[in-house]
């Protein structure tokens, strides 16, 4: 339960590496609040981030990508068109996706289309406690988390102030980063597609989604060193995620 | 005619706490472009914002807000569905709604709507010179919107290097700000959201159209004293937001 | 060939100049990741931008436009709809126009896109190695871009690492600007709006380019001085554009 053991701070680092030296294509299927943090989060990994939503493309688009985030924080036609296209092409193609469902405690709909990508099983449903809360009935445990994740088969990651992640076997809390990460808008929705980033360059599921956490919330205590609000939070973060060091994995404890 | 008057400033720190304390929802249907600032100065009040701008989902998320902006910058086929939607639920849940004719002046479509959601009697219109001009005919004078809101029975916010506010029985003339929030794209917009936010906390709808523009010109004075240009002047005025505090509310002459 | 020759500073300073004295409006239809960013950048130059890209409008906005940016970033429906007629109304006015193919070697539709619309004569061409690779089947050259530019009788810009810039009969190489410019979303995509800019206040394409390249890449240099990464940057690229002045087109070597 040590939420910054020695073996996930050099998974991480391992991750990042990786993502820097092999640039992988990650698409993000993602809301319109979202559009441009996410790209930029994925750019400072070195990925390279694609982001059309559009039913005439999103074929070709997730075909030539290596992982994909499906998050349903914005359900326009085009979107509700593309998305399953979108999961039919990675499920083809045994490709690893996400699943981020934003805020489906307000709208039936989207519950009831995150219900249904969840029967296509993602690699990782990532969520926050009011989500998950809507999606299962049950109150945040980590033996909630844990059934969840067993019952469904992928790896949930719950994230708040503490960060739950479970891939149905084991369950571990995590409790890096900062406040300002929930007062920038989108900044849960770009940790989610860090966690497609990770799984293009580490396929174990739990593993990638560790390492993403990971990566996110030592880049938000760094950012939020020098912040002084949520608007320079979020400028500081992408400037914290490129110049993420050895160091930072060695002396974080 | 003081532009801060030790009421307004006394008014403006009630609703700022009052958001801070009850964190209401504040739905924002807006234009693509302020689909991210919007949010993050939403939040920096410590608001909930959501931002769906579909036809299939507009209803239930406005109907679980407290208070409604409608901006018309982007009127693609979802919006022209939505928009329509979005108001009737405000008006049969008396929910307040806030009115942002963007650029009614470059198009006869947008100028149409806006009349028509006129009828419909927001709480509050905000605009600029050239919006006010497209939309009564008229040169900007204090008169003016005196005269254009007490025929529309709403709040006007006219808002330019000064601001003058009526409710059709006063009018007022603001002097804060910067002219870096008119180099900042959608943070015109982003202010017509503030509103929304402080009918949220203050029912009278002159009252929180005083408040939101002077915490928005407070802000955006506390958030020039250290910027370089428009790009460190909109995150700084973020930050500005988030640091708000009595002094602000004191000193301020 | 030298990059920075005297008469491009000179002219890079004069557009520049025109720009802030005569506030043109550039129409930018331009896809959903650069639709915060660009008009950002096209406010710091002092251009008075306009994005929409839906289908009711677009035929308005750009007959009131001085110039014209399409960008194909995202085809929805909206798009795939208003971009030939954005086009059209470019045309029959006389209006200068910019093309950015962007992504065109992922997407067969965006390729065919990109085709029609250089048969109809864009001013300029702003793409990257990877698109100009897609549309030429040409390897990137000097040689390559001037005869691309001859057979389609427009000016290329290809930027990269370095630019190439050519209209047919001359052809230059450009060697302005910081990697961190490849690090954050849309800024290629705001570089073009940057052309579009300058064609409003400066008649011959070619030189248009060169100008908004050469702001660009000054802009880029200074940000870079004080960025920690790509976030800071990005922020301090629009202070740079802002702040440019006199001594920048003079001691630049």
């Amino acid at each position: 339960m040590n939420s910054l053991s020695q073996p996930i701070l050099q998974l991480s680092w391992q991750c990042l590496q990786n993502l820097r030296a092999h640039n992988p294509r990650i698409h993000a299927l993602t809301n319109a609040v979202a559009q441009t943090l996410t790209p930029n989060v994925l750019l400072a990994l070195r990925t390279i981030p694609s982001t059309t939503y559009t039913a005439e493309e999103i074929r070709v688009f997730v075909n030539s990508a290596n992982t994909l985030l499906i998050n349903l924080g914005t359900l326009d036609q085009e979107r509700l068109t593309s998305i399953p296209q979108a999961v039919d092409v990675a499920i083809h193609a045994q490709k690893p996706w996400v699943l981020d469902p934003v805020f489906v405690e307000r709208s039936p709909l989207r519950l009831q289309l995150a219900h249904r990508l969840l029967e296509k099983k993602p690699s990782v449903l990532r969520c926050n406690a009011s989500e998950f809360n809507a999606l299962t009935g049950d109150a945040i445990s980590e033996h909630a988390v844990l059934a969840f994740a067993r019952k469904h088969q992928l790896t949930v990651a719950l994230t708040g102030e503490h960060d739950l992640v479970s891939n149905g076997e084991q369950v571990i809390r995590l409790s890096k980063g900062h406040p300002f990460m929930a007062m920038v808008t989108a900044l849960g929705c770009s940790v989610s597609a860090m966690i497609a980033a990770c799984l293009a360059v580490e396929q174990n599921p739990y593993n990638a989604t560790l390492a993403a956490l990971t990566l996110a919330g030592i880049a938000g205590e760094n950012a939020a060193q020098n912040a002084k609000g949520p608007g320079s939070f979020a400028v500081l973060f992408l400037d914290a995620l490129y110049q993420l060091n050895e160091h930072d994995f060695k002396s974080n404890t």
